[in-house]
């Protein structure tokens, strides 16, 4: 998928929603437990019900990796769910992955081939040859963290340089890598006031805004400083939709949570003209 | 495993040596790819060719997801057979994971109780909530990025903050987060020169030394400004020792090269009287 299409996307739904599938067998439905793959079985539901509603997904791997390699089996199923039966979404390994390139590239490899993810997040702390190897990869993409949603991001993404804070450096500097043009970056909704400064450094790209809902960030602040002519913003929430109930109604009222972050995005792009 | 049945080990082998198990479908015996699990099959084989002679084993998780589940199959038959046939090795789960805190905490079950790895590699770059659910956990320690062996280090990690570069920074802090004394921190041998000035803010922690043999880095240069007076090093070599041969006598070959590397280590021991 291009940024264009993705933008195609958003615009055709009015709808800049990611959903995120952070599947925890200790709070999905307790009668989904005895199915074979309660993991794809809540996933699959949650899909079918919020799929009109949203333009991205985004599984978290630490999610699936707890329950070992069922848990990763669960994971594969969803991805091959999402690409047979709604290709158009955008598809987001949360995986926070980063090695020395030898191993960057492997691991790229099972995000990108061996799992069709559309992109996958990646930490910069190893710098540029552990980013490019997933760069390599032709129409995929990857999201780099800048500045994350928790308390922890004051300890060393903030820290400044002699230029200006590491999160800013971290931004200017990969914007340089080969193929900056399909880099996305993590900026957490809780910072939503550093997104003027972001927006100076990575006007055009993609922003992944984790940290709406149960972390408390604001939708509306997000967009007045985050919103560009593509739009540009990806906001994820997970745990605010898809634990919107743990009964028998859990894929219909997260559904509910969907539309109704839907529709504030739809009147923050009618309002923004976008 | 705690840190002094750790130094208890390595005086009883005279050796430090960690043995990287980046198992790489396309670099093993060709006659092993015929057989059910070839990954764990090859595993298995250089465990058994050289457990006396190493106190370490680490595996990197991105060669097991580059075969999906079935990888993640193989990663787990690797840990339970080390923890049966083994106990006394101290295990490495290389998986330099870091998320927000309840993430995080996933990522610890993963490794430490779905799997039952004695530590696991993690990035800093989150901050103090991304690496505490990890130690949260008894008798494990987390291995914590700190000036690691790639050419991609100096683009952030040795950026200058106020107080002094980066690297040294997250040093300074992170030691001061419950359970420390569980924390290890990845210093790559490439950068040896650097060792003098980490011992002086870690004193007493173990580092996980990589980059010797195929990255370039000296031993020598390593153990002269890393030693501690508890040994205090790790030092991992991967490709150079697994793929020593891809014939027949592939874990004979490797025997001989972690061989060669246990009687360097020995005689570092004895000339510094450790």
């Amino acid at each position: 998928m291009t940024q264009a299409q993705l933008t195609a996307e958003i615009r055709r739904k009015e709808s800049f929603l990611c959903i995120g599938l952070d599947t925890d067998l200790e709070k999905i439905p307790e009668f989904l437990r005895a199915s074979k793959d309660p993991l794809f079985a809540f996933n699959k539901a949650i899909i079918d019900a919020s799929h009109d509603l949203c333009v991205a997904y985004k599984p978290n791997t630490a999610f699936y990796e707890a329950y070992g390699s069922e848990g990763w089996r669960a994971l594969e199923r969803t991805i091959a769910y999402l690409n047979d039966s709604y290709p158009d979404h955008f598809t987001i390994a949360d995986a926070k992955r980063g090695d020395i390139g030898n191993t960057s590239g492997r691991y790229a490899r099972a995000f990108f081939e061996t799992m069709s993810f559309d992109s996958v997040t990646v930490a910069p702390y190893m710098g540029r040859d552990s980013v490019e190897p997933f760069l390599a990869f032709d129409n995929k993409f990857v999201i780099l963290l800048a500045l994350t949603s928790n308390a922890g991001a004051f300890d060393f993404q903030t820290l400044s340089t002699p230029d200006e804070a590491l999160y800013l450096q971290v931004l200017r500097k990969t914007r340089e890598y080969a193929h900056a043009d399909r880099l996305m970056y993590v900026v957490g909704a809780t910072k939503a006031s550093f997104l003027k400064e972001i927006r100076e450094i990575v006007p055009d790209q993609f922003l992944l805004i984790p940290g709406v809902g149960a972390q408390g960030g604001s939708l509306e602040e997000v967009c007045t400083y985050g919103l560009n002519s593509q739009i540009g913003l990806l906001v994820n929430s997970s745990r605010g939709i898809i634990y919107a109930s743990d009964g028998a109604d859990f894929a219909e009222a997260a559904r509910e949570k969907a539309k109704a972050l839907q529709l504030q995005m739809s009147r923050v792009l009618r309002e923004s003209k976008n």
